[in-house]
């Protein structure tokens, strides 16, 4: 085997025919009967899964470690071993009830890569890595992303294993259990990290593209708010003496959304849960519960919401004579990806002439962490309607050949020098 | 003894200490540490509630009968007891942690009239009779009222008895348990029904008056509805590509409050109880179900509301890009009660001095049922903040007694020929 040119390094591209097989292979292992997958972190299925995915990196010549947190590394060994690894991966485990692309298409999209460079008999002057990482979606152990983020020093290793299930478990007993707890969490500098992953979202669908090359993540702000009237029957309190605390609900979802289309495009505002109180067909609502989120890219706009929400919140609650309260409980810097990295997917992708976009992801992923420890960014194939976190969670085999196109030559790029 | 003049019938008055002291220590019976009562439709409590009231109307020299709906008529005897007898009374089972004063106070008031009429030994042409109706809440058994309602042949005796609780009972078997399980149902030709009640409301005591003259009941329609849009994560999707059905939520919380204001100022309209589906916080709502209902005194104005309604929903949906479905699952038609009884409440309370003025009950009593088969009519008086169904629900002794005077004059007028 000899390391081929970087001219012929361009026309190599990955087998999707084979990649979409061992997608299909995957997908049994927890199959739900409408066609998705429940496979939680660290569960029989998770196990299954682990094993079948070291089988498979084992074949394709890999060494695997697996370090304190459960995260099984592959690695295809280079020229120079001694060079800082260019890596790639995501996580194998779903939510209940999810679909059979969020978090496996990345990981096994990197094995597809390692088999192609196989085929090719390319030798890469880095080593290359596919990391499977632990419990990403946070379904069975929150919080998400805690595996990475014990990885990228973000959480305390003991914090990261002292984690626990509805049922009392942690995630120690559970890694001990299945067999993947390693010794120690072996953090070591990486030259790139690449993660593909489905959108998640509908924007590339509806555009009609086929890859997004991801600038970065979007810093969420998550807030809890309520509203207190009086609690009244329905029959006996004139309109204009009530205090009905859900018309400061409908109020709050209005301005959410306002304040979201005011910093347009990009700004997302979600009131998802709500909660009156008593509840009761005949009372007028005397406590008003929500849940607000604003996602933005950028702090500053994220703080603009911020005080559009709490001025907002208490012109509601004085026009209405309602109480109120609101406590931001949870935030999350924007991330911003790599610019040479994000700048090497660009090139790929557009050298592989795939429609593209920019994009910013709306949702957390392993990368953001990773990204804050190594150069690294993301690229994204679309999902169909836009669904995912769903069994009914699609992809084409097309998008899913063309993502592994991208990320093959990413990787190759940074293995390369 | 013999019958005093019409003069000496006009200085009447009950003991109002007496009633006072008769509403205490009934309220010991399932008294709640918060000072209400939680008194449900046959349980142990309201048997010894009805036990209480039995020996006490028994002491006042009544005659006792049950029905096979459980409820109680006490008779004192008139001078003609082939006459239609004059009745009063209201309920004496409780919300759970209710208050103490909403029904057992009209029942008890009506005691209180025949104990002073003992006292000053009047003799009514009339007999006078105090009923004491089963299940006027609804809280055990639905549907409210429903023993009012068999005696007023709204339901069927066999509907009645067959009405379950949350573990299954039947008023039967509940009523059989306790003891209050009569022979047969028996209607009988009422000369006149008065029914006393706290107004459950704010206005009385808002305007400073002591009496509501009730001049009927409001019509009620009960609506269920729902929004279906498209759940979504709430990072990945656009606001401009969501179909958010919490939005709709807000709008028809805000299109149901404009309509009762437009309708103003004695429409109400309440949207009480909401479910988002799936209620988290990261996901955009693709379902939103409601119930809302309207009340009026007017069938027409009703109507004009149900047309604004569905005219309301219809565009909240297209403007929303949102599915929508609203059914009307029940109606209840506006209650205008006997003009004579009505005046002669009126004309009572005026010779007693008392501020009052004409109302409209915005609640279901079982006076609106009885309504349907005898002359009848309501006299309010306040309670502290409009608040009942509550263990807070108050009212002062003043306020009792004034009621239970107006009480008496109304049932000695009707009495008397």
């Amino acid at each position: 085997m000899s390391a081929i040119t970087g001219q012929d390094n361009d026309a190599l591209r990955v087998n999707g025919g084979r990649l979409w097989d061992s997608l299909m292979q995957m997908a049994r292992i927890g199959a739900t009967k409408n066609g998705g997958v429940t496979r939680l972190a660290l569960s029989d299925e998770d196990k299954q899964a682990r094993d079948l995915f070291v089988q498979w990196v084992q074949e394709a010549g890999c060494s695997v470690r697996v370090d304190a947190m459960g995260n099984i590394f592959a690695r295809r060994p280079g020229r120079d071993n001694a060079l800082a690894p260019v890596a790639t991966g995501s996580h194998g485990d779903s939510q209940p009830q999810g679909g059979r692309f969020d978090g496996i298409y990345g990981v096994l999209a990197g094995l597809e890569v390692i088999r192609s460079l196989n085929d090719a008999g390319v030798q890469t002057l880095r080593p290359v890595e596919v990391v499977n990482w632990t419990n990403e979606e946070g379904a069975r152990f929150a919080p998400a992303m805690v595996a990475s983020g014990v990885f990228s020093g973000v959480f305390a290793l003991e914090y990261g294993l002292s984690r626990t299930d509805g049922s009392g478990l942690t995630i120690r007993q559970e890694l001990e259990r299945i067999g993947y707890a390693g010794a120690d969490i072996a953090s070591y500098p990486i030259h790139a990290f690449y993660e593909l992953h489905i959108e998640q979202g509908p924007i590339l669908e509806a555009e009609n593209l086929t890859i997004g090359v991801v600038s970065g993540g979007q810093g969420q702000r998550w807030y809890e708010g309520d509203f207190s009237g009086q609690a009244a029957h329905a029959g006996t309190t004139p309109m204009n003496r009530r205090r009905d605390a859900a018309r400061g609900l409908a109020a709050v979802i209005e301005l959410a959304h306002d304040i979201a289309v005011a910093h347009g495009p990009l700004a997302c505002a979600t009131v998802g849960s709500l909660q009156v109180t008593p509840n009761s067909r005949n009372v007028v609502p005397g406590r008003a519960g929500y849940t607000l989120e604003f996602r933005h890219p950028d702090e500053d706009i994220l703080a603009a919401m911020h005080a559009a929400l709490k001025e907002g919140v208490t012109g509601i609650a004085a026009r209405l004579n309602l109480g109120s309260s609101l406590k931001q409980i949870f935030s999350y810097p924007p991330v911003v990806f790599d610019s040479r990295c994000v700048g090497i997917v660009r090139a790929a992708t557009a050298k592989l002439a795939y429609p593209f976009r920019d994009i910013v992801s709306g949702a957390g992923h392993d990368a953001c962490y990773i990204n804050r420890i190594a150069p690294t960014a993301m690229i994204f194939i679309p999902c169909v309607d836009g669904i995912s976190h769903n069994e009914r969670e699609d992809i084409s085999e097309q998008w899913s050949t063309a993502g592994g196109n991208v990320l093959l030559q990413s990787l190759l790029h940074s293995a390369s020098s």
